[in-house]
């Protein structure tokens, strides 16, 4: 007997903001939970979804190449996720497994007919270690890994440098700058509210500002960073990157993780004085976590060694129900969410 | 008895292209050739000098701060030269001895009376090899380290990649392209002229193009680099580095030598499109030859072999007499030189 099977569906590409219902869309298909499964097929329950900024990138014309596929107008999206087999006919993803998926649908119930590589089932039993469920799409999944692989890889960081967060404490942020911390680096970061930058205080920052609020973001930083910045992680873009770019010392790193405040614009705002990149010898450099396999083994271990410590902390905003997927995109690109950004769909 | 001294004055700071006469003037103050020399003393004749781009970036304010030290106003100016020892009371320096000079003073008679390191003793001896002085100032001087060190270190470059060069014919743009061709890239460049478009496919270039008559650079780039572009040595910035950045491939790497085109203007043109780093993890670094001493013994040892066996053309503007150093100051910004301009003072 077929159920109800609620879908997050890309209904419209969007030019700014994407807005619910209209460009990201909640419809009810529906599934046959006890049809017979074919060979190696498996279906998975969905339990937490996760919205993040570069899935902005994805809701474009799937004409338009890019480095990440666009989502299919009128399909389900798909990202961060954590399921449970609910039943199988695959001995890799037996009944009650706890899946990850990286570019998991996003649905209620999914059929899997293929196995990729974005799909595991993850090590760490969480009913045994107690870690949530909703760590595993953040400090544990592609955020944890961005900020680690970021930090080591592209910034070099050595003690007593001072590294500037921007979107501080966001998904990625609070944990660059909390791992930056141990590290004897000097932690500025700044932040969209007042709560949040005194989240930042709270967790070891040892300056943080609301960039909302500041007039001149050239002087603030040069009054927040008073030996200039050396590593800068970006995740903002625009202004703020300018800004940066003027108080940043000779030979900085510039991370290049995301530029947010730009996802949404028609016309991105220009950067006049990228002259500077010569004169201060200064290295800007994207990555994509996906790309760092080599480093995925080091991140999982120290990153589940801290988690079962306790050692960082890692706030959330989590919505409840897969309803409040569209509007919980929409919070976070616009920075009305506070850490990271989850949708819990059902209870293990 | 004192003889007439011309020397190359930096009379006025420049808010766009420095004009002869006005931010650059030629005044003619004395010197004593007779007069006795203090201890370790000695005096330059001036042969040959160098005019280059970040020679722009001097003429400004000394209380604005940057890596490379103001011009004093109302003083001679700087840069690379090729002088001889007129007379000499310092063991380290003999009459005859041929010395470049990385801060030689632009003025045809120099009492030294403080060694720099800036100041050194050519090993090989023109007169025996052969080499035009000029050649000390280019393709063995900080032009030919400049093309060298972005090459080999920034660019790590792969046979059968794309590097894309702006500002081609120039002083470090020829060299760049012509060592590349040895190392089996694919070769584009672009200049501002036909004539010098047509220099670089004599010299090798697997494709070149007039960029002033070009109606839309990212198209063109497009065109002539059919497998995108990898490498990008960049000495021009502004729009060139817009198109540049829609045309890279994955994992590109732009070598950020300069950014003329941005030089005399009031305020540089804004990028729009830096979120291609990003998505396309590109690594932008700016560098400056003097930094890189480590690499500085393999770049005499190559450079002079090659220079000695003929292997690369290099073209350059020589502009005769000291007076013509303003007017040589202005063509090489506006692009009016062809290849490296070099101002020759006096025959040795």
């Amino acid at each position: 007997m077929p159920s109800p099977n609620k879908q997050v569906i890309f209904s419209k590409i969007p030019t700014t903001y994407p807005l619910s219902g209209e460009h990201i869309t909640v419809q009810t298909s529906s599934i046959d939970l006890d049809a017979p499964l074919g060979e190696s097929q498996f279906i998975l329950k969905l339990l937490v979804l996760s919205v993040d900024p570069y899935m902005r990138g994805r809701m474009r014309d799937s004409s338009v190449k890019s480095y990440f596929p666009a989502f299919t107008l009128g399909e389900p999206m798909n990202g961060g996720s954590m399921s449970v087999v609910l039943k199988s006919n695959n001995n890799k993803f037996k009944e009650g497994d706890l899946v990850y998926g990286g570019m998991g649908s996003f649905q209620e119930y999914i059929l899997v007919t293929k196995e990729t590589e974005a799909l595991y089932v993850v090590r760490n039993d969480p009913k045994k270690t107690g870690i949530p469920l909703t760590n595993y799409v953040g400090a544990l999944g592609m955020p944890g890994m961005t900020a680690y692989v970021g930090l080591f890889k592209y910034g070099a960081p050595k003690k007593g440098e001072t590294i500037y967060i921007s979107a501080a404490s966001g998904a990625v942020g609070q944990l660059v700058g909390q791992i930056s911390k141990t590290l004897g680096l000097y932690v500025v970061g700044s932040a969209g509210s007042d709560d949040k930058v005194a989240y930042l205080k709270e967790i070891g920052f040892d300056a943080a500002f609301n960039y909302k609020t500041a007039d001149d973001l050239t002087e603030k930083l040069r009054e927040v960073c008073p030996k200039g910045i050396d590593i800068y992680f970006e995740n903002v873009g625009g202004q703020m990157l300018e800004a940066v770019l003027n108080n940043c010392n000779l030979f900085g790193r510039i991370i290049a993780c995301g530029m947010i405040s730009q996802y949404n614009r028609e016309r991105p705002e220009g950067i006049h004085n990228l002259m500077l990149v010569v004169g201060k010898r200064l290295r800007m450099e994207g990555f994509i976590f996906s790309d760092e396999t080599e480093m995925e083994e080091a991140f999982r271990k120290d990153m589940t060694k801290w988690v079962l410590e306790d050692k960082f902390k890692y706030r959330e905003t989590v919505a409840i129900g897969i309803e409040q997927t569209p509007q919980a995109m929409y919070d976070m690109l616009i920075g009305n969410n506070f850490g990271k950004q989850v949708v819990k769909v059902a209870d293990l």
